[in-house]
């Protein structure tokens, strides 16, 4: 196991403490979704000032007012405190504007 | 065939128009790579506010410094002029910020 890879525990309790993301693999995946367009473009704007602030950069999938984010730290072989730490960036990004979709975009 | 649609020589003809697209099934794709992670994302902007002038939108990946843009217009079941004008917007919008790269992300 690498250096800052979360053991499968640790995995679960972080899980706790975001909202709304499912393990794929050993990917963090969530769907966002969006009143309009732009409204998306503007959150993945957003997140990639966050992402690029943390050096920590997402997968982004932009679909008609959807936006996936998959997060791994590819160095680790897995997921990190970092993925969790820029789930919650994104959580926090979205405040009221959008709402959560279970189905990919 | 539906209203719009192109026929397999209109599209042939259309390619010759683009650099660096391809026909993957029903889409016309192409991956832009760039020299950081912000300027994919001011690319992005760009392009998805063409689009949005367009009303015609297209899929859009994100990865690590690389855009793949993916384009149909799924209300003809096909790819139209609609698909090629953008695609031709993009290409524009790269002027010589990036290079375009034929790996996908």
């Amino acid at each position: 196991m690498k250096p800052g890879q979360l053991t499968d525990a640790e995995i679960q309790i972080a899980l706790t403490q975001v909202s709304g993301w499912n393990l794929e693999g050993r990917e963090l995946v969530k769907t966002f979704s969006f009143s309009c367009y732009l409204a998306g473009i503007d959150f993945v704007s957003r997140l990639a000032f966050a992402a690029e602030a943390m050096n920590h950069h997402p997968e982004l999938f932009i679909g008609w007012r959807k936006v996936s984010v998959r997060l791994s730290t590819h160095s680790s072989g897995g997921l990190t405190q970092l993925d969790f730490s820029l789930a919650g960036q994104a959580d926090a990004l979205m405040g009221n504007q959008g709402t959560t979709s279970p189905e990919p975009v």
